[in-house]
């Protein structure tokens, strides 16, 4: 499936969930990645965010796209990360 | 249509994007927003956040859902906002 992955987490934090989040999923801008992953490793990836954040504080939303066939991503000013562009 | 607008853009214009953006979508968390869009006003705030963005420093991604059928969304942690908790 497809994800789009974005936090909103204590800036203590947010190194550690960037540092997690890009073991599966490639950054897109600030606080954005999104990636092809699997069932096992988004609910790895999942399992593992929920270890590092402070759920009283912290907000990761996680959209899972079955299928991308009706989603259409634009992008107004500027391209900052991307697949094309793994920073 | 289903928006996911995520902004990524200099701290001197975050609340002109966040202001504009939050006539047609929801807050969601820091730098994201959602909500179902007509096309006409999908256009609309795409030309206006155009206006408000500087482009060669500023990036504001949409994904357009046009069916939220093959999606989920998960939320790890706090729910900050949303449709049932418009700030």
């Amino acid at each position: 499936m497809f994800v789009i992955l974005v936090y909103d987490v204590n800036v203590s934090r947010v190194t550690k969930v960037l540092k997690k989040a890009r073991q599966y999923l490639y950054w897109v801008q600030n606080s954005v990645l999104e990636g092809e992953i699997s069932e096992a490793n988004y609910k790895k990836l999942k399992m593992e965010l929920e270890r590092i954040i402070n759920k009283n504080e912290d907000s990761v939303i996680m959209y899972q796209l079955r299928t991308t066939k009706y989603t259409d991503r634009e992008i107004i000013g500027l391209r900052k990360g991307g697949q094309d562009n793994i920073i």
